[in-house]
């Protein structure tokens, strides 16, 4: 997608395959800058203090960390050790596991002398199959958005926290129906929740202006408000693991648009590529749930007395606080997953329709 | 209440009633200050501007603005200026209206010598019923709570947004039964959502803080999750609104809330004195729901790269944004209202049962 109307991606490699760039999404909105990774401990922070975040865009960024280890020791244990710092960054996004998984297949069957070169192009196609991955979730999810469009002056869209490109290498998962909703020269208007307590819905306006799409950012809370007020068309959200019977782990905050969206009748969409789902869990309560520190939620913006000047507050040294990340939403609550193959029911027999390899995985 | 121990109310006359003390809560947790307001037009600025805020509040806070108004100016055009003054400072707390029409009805037909001390009382005497009528609230409440807490350790309620003593003269409303319960000797563990995008939640952190109520302040977002994974025991929030029906107007995000406590199968309790019952207003999409200045959201709290320091940031000039203060909650979600008289179905009938002199109003 573009960037001040130029086209880019949000990691790519540098100086000859000995770097990877990336877009320091913790300065967005307010500072567009990139980051050179040079080592796996580059990459592991950045995926731990959310440099890079977005789970198809954690998968990618570890399978360049292990390119990166490779350039430095092509040997067993660098590859081991590599894949483990990278594994214990983040533990509810199942793509970062799956693109490690691949990586170690891939390159423990080569000998040392191959490795370098391979891990390159191994994690170059992993992110060019994210990019074609993601235009094909664009092009599903505008089948399900068209009809819900018809005869409305304009299709009014919530999303929550940022699937869009920002969070994948190219087009993004929940917004690539969105962007090709737009490009199809449909009327579409984004509800962006500014997602506390770390703002990535910022992320999504900040994209969205920069494609010209409408957009209205909201209170995580006026959510329900607008869904029952019959503002809202469609919720489109991402996923970070989705369980073998369509249970969604996605950002925390997710269930309870869910829920609203079930009360309002409205159709619930998750879009994720088949990294996404996580065969081998067979429930949502099987998906470990990652807390995160306090630190995120004792800061707060306040207006001060008179109603106009910002300050920056912080909660009372000692005041309790309870930071997960994600929660799980029941797949009776999902109207649609739309994965790289189309459109199905969130339930087993619905994703094995899809992906009838990955049954007895 | 206390504050550092010390005994206190949210407002009171001083200066020989020639003028009204308020905690000032737009600087709280972060600071603890006062403000005398003077004349009328302090008093709805400070409404507006939510240095006084909460629904009962706000209603004794008018009363008292009539009453500077009255020393003022004992005169009909004075009371009438300072009726209709107060009234436009915000729309949805019906308590503004029920308070300013008590006064006025009450001075209206008394002869001008006797308006100053009048008024002056009949604001006192409003002030001591929310007092006591939420103490009733408390010991209501108390009832409800005290089979949920049996058989175990410890009980854990999650609130909204303030209904505590800050949002009331003395004692609050949705807090009333938990500080009934602390002085029973219950065990409760309060859940304090934020709620953004003015963080009233923090309001809650401290007064809890003060009484040595264990607590822990979570993101808007987690609300539906700790619900569903049984960490939640009973849900209680006040009110700025009851219509007839029995439909809820309450900070935003409390819907979102009600839903998840629905499909939790968890108690959802309103706590409100009748002065919150609109008995003119049928159902809830009667009532006015008030939009407030975007700025509210503009202002975001990030952390920098490093995911240590903490910034103040703005969304970039020109997003749009919409934010309403209250959401209507469904009086299907809500399990009872509890009252000064009692609890009851939220529905004409029940509200009937305790305010049967009320039906036709």
């Amino acid at each position: 997608m573009n960037i001040n109307g130029k086209p880019t991606r949000t990691i790519w490699p540098v100086d000859n395959r000995s770097a990877v760039a990336i877009i320091d999404q913790t300065a967005l909105p307010h500072l567009y800058r990139t980051l050179t990774l040079r080592n796996v401990a580059d990459v592991a922070r950045a995926i731990r203090d959310m440099q890079v975040r977005g789970a198809p865009l954690i998968g990618v960024a570890a399978a360049y960390g292990v390119a990166l280890a490779m350039s430095a020791n092509p040997g067993d244990t660098s590859l081991h050790q590599a894949v483990s710092t990278l594994a214990a960054t983040r533990p509810t996004a199942v793509n970062l596991h799956w693109a490690l998984q691949r990586m170690r297949a891939h390159l423990a069957a080569l000998p040392n002398a191959e490795r370098v070169s391979s891990a390159w192009a191994e994690a170059g196609c992993i992110a060019e199959e994210d990019v074609a991955c993601n235009r094909a979730i664009g092009e599903h999810g505008l089948a399900l958005l068209k009809p819900l469009a018809h005869g409305k002056p304009r299709l009014n869209v919530m999303t929550h926290c940022n699937a869009g490109w920002l969070a994948t290498v190219d087009r993004g998962t929940a917004l690539a129906p969105v962007y090709a909703a737009c490009e199809a020269g449909l009327d579409v208007h984004v509800w962006v929740s500014e997602t506390r307590p770390r703002n990535q819905g910022l992320l999504t306006a900040w994209e969205l202006r920069q494609h010209g799409v409408p957009h209205t950012v909201i209170a995580d809370n006026a959510a329900g408000w607008l869904m029952l007020r019959g503002e809202v068309d469609a919720v489109i959200v991402g996923a970070d693991r989705v369980a073998a019977n369509g249970d969604v782990a996605n950002k925390v905050g997710t269930l309870l648009k869910a829920l609203a969206a079930q009360t309002a009748a409205l159709p619930f969409f998750v879009a994720a590529p088949s990294s996404t789902i996580d065969f081998t869990c067979p429930t949502g309560t099987d998906i470990p749930i990652e807390s995160r520190d306090g630190e995120e939620l004792r800061q707060v913006a306040g207006l001060d007395s008179g109603g106009a000047m910002a300050q920056l507050r912080q909660l009372p040294a000692g005041t309790p606080v309870t930071n997960p990340a994600f929660d799980v939403t029941p797949a009776a609550l999902v109207s649609a997953l739309i994965c790289e193959r189309g459109a199905c029911a969130a339930s087993a027999a619905g994703i094995a329709t899809l992906f009838p390899e990955s049954r007895h995985a």
